[in-house]
């Protein structure tokens, strides 16, 4: 098995550094939108076979070093009581945005088990791999979710998921609590079905300012990343916009930290502490460009990488929709090329 | 006249910490709902009178340190050739976005005579303040204009602006270029006309990565703040989502460096470095809080600041439309009183 990507996450010397993209099965991709043409995200999520064949896509495509199995982030919160969908160009759409104590006194935790097709499309998209590269896990990170839940889809000022912050802090801690547990256990759930390293996306936790996050939020993620750490696998801590929340999300957990473009990848290393391994961290954008441009970019990530053990290259975000197929292969041979040791 | 404002800009003692806030003209004052009622944005802009008149709205209302002439950042693009208009609900939209260098080429570079009502709207405003406060003039920066020109109106991933960004940057330093020398010229008409400060708004600059910033903006703001040095007034210099960037906005310029939420005022102010001034940095959600919430964050602030001379306290970014009036009332009390010397 190709397993520099593991490796990596364990900050072990590597031949090359190894390189995955968020979102790397997406839009961009024919073979994708194919699927896609005849079935809703909702579907591919939760028809095991088909969360599988979208996860193998890019591996049979580009030389990648980890699969990551396709899914939602938002997923967990259907069992928990809070159902929502994708509106074409709107991005998702929680019906019932929770908003006050008796909504969130009546979420359930769950073992999980309704999420039962995320477990399988893990065991099938294995099989499917058949040891070729790893598979990573993931879900969204309590913040995030509860961003979602309160604001009933994405938000550009999260004033009402704040507003309950500030004003219920109480009621706050029991959602984030709630939500921590039943990400935490659908996580071991993922892990049991055979995820080799999870990522938990905090994907908007950067519009909060440091003392908010400590107060708010890094008990609950600290919940999470005890949770698993005896779960044997490496654990991923993804967001974006926080440069100067870095240092605190480390202490929250995480044997990798997610890195975004909006910082360089040393002073980011240096303020988590070399003693984690970091992720990162190209501008998604950098990808629309011409070839010289990525190859500019992608050798600075390297250089300030340093060649030191630890460092898995990725986008500083998610692949973008439109994003020309041809520059997503020729970043993933240059990072193998300039990385050689 | 109170000129804490003015002192704190050039980092002399005050008797207290001054206090102004980002778009205090706004939505969430009734005084202003019933001027826009009768009046569009663009209408109030471009009439002396009403731009006058809503400028002082809450300077009568708060015993805030600072008046801003009521404007918007996109003016200057009219004159250029870049006609846009504010859509409801939508915010600004342009026409005919700018997408080639036919089209940066066609540009118009004015003396900014076509602006005159903005400079008409100073002397007003200035006229009925009767030196009351201090009043501060501004223009977006070159960056944030062109992410609008060039997107057609906001954007999230401004996926077009860094294509011409990266796949063209001839036309890009053009395109910035003639924004630098029309913002310069339209600032100093400003200055001349009466402003006592100038904020330069580059509200969307925190989505580029520091190389980025340093290769693509920074020479541009430089063309700004040393075309405008000699004028003899302090020059604010803003930007949001900048933790990475603190270091090289300060070497671009300006004698006040404006810092968001998104990072504390202590490690923003020793980023920047202590021989500037700096402004910031309460989250605007924070007002839609309870009053014990919004004074525990108005004393981490004024605590992080350290009584040192050279701190003006606004929010992060602007006041957002429906945030409590009487919150806003509170938070200008909050700083006068726990600032006291």
């Amino acid at each position: 098995m190709n397993n520099r990507f593991l490796k990596a996450c364990r900050r072990e010397p590597v031949d090359c550094t190894p390189v995955w993209f968020m979102r790397q099965a997406g839009r961009y991709m024919q073979e994708y939108q194919a699927v896609r043409a005849k079935h809703s995200i909702l579907d591919v999520c939760k028809t095991p076979e088909l969360a599988a064949q979208v996860t193998l896509q890019p591996i049979d495509r580009f030389p990648l070093d980890a699969a990551i199995i396709f899914a939602d982030i938002l997923l967990p919160l259907e069992p928990m009581g809070i159902p929502f969908s994708f509106e074409e160009g709107e991005g998702p759409v929680i019906h019932r945005p929770i908003r006050d104590r008796e909504g969130i006194d009546r979420l359930r935790v769950t073992d999980g088990d309704e999420l039962h097709y995320v477990y399988d499309a893990i065991q099938q998209a294995r099989r499917a791999l058949a040891g070729r590269v790893p598979l990573i896990g993931f879900a969204g990170a309590p913040f995030t979710l509860a961003s979602y839940a309160i604001e009933g889809g994405g938000s550009r000022n999260y004033v009402a998921t704040k507003q309950l912050m500030y004003g219920e802090p109480e009621s706050w801690h029991c959602l984030m609590d709630k939500l921590a547990r039943m990400v935490t256990g659908y996580l071991r759930r993922q892990i049991k079905a055979g995820a080799q390293a999870i990522q938990v996306f905090d994907s908007w936790v950067g519009c909060l300012s440091p003392n908010d996050y400590a107060e708010y939020v890094l008990p609950h993620m600290q919940v999470i990343f005890e949770g698993l750490m005896r779960e044997g696998v490496p654990l991923i801590h993804f967001g974006t916009g926080t440069g100067a929340l870095l240092g605190l999300m480390r202490k929250a957990g995480g044997d990798v930290i997610g890195v975004d473009w909006r910082m360089q990848l040393d002073d980011a290393w240096d303020r988590v502490g070399h003693d984690v391994a970091v992720q990162g961290n190209l501008d998604p954008v950098v990808l629309f460009g011409p070839r010289h441009e990525i190859e500019r970019r992608v050798e600075d990530i390297l250089r300030r990488a340093a060649g030191r053990p630890g460092h898995i290259f990725n986008l500083g975000h998610g692949i973008l929709p439109n994003t020309p197929v041809e520059s997503v292969a020729a970043a993933v041979d240059m990072v193998h090329k300039l990385s050689q040791r």
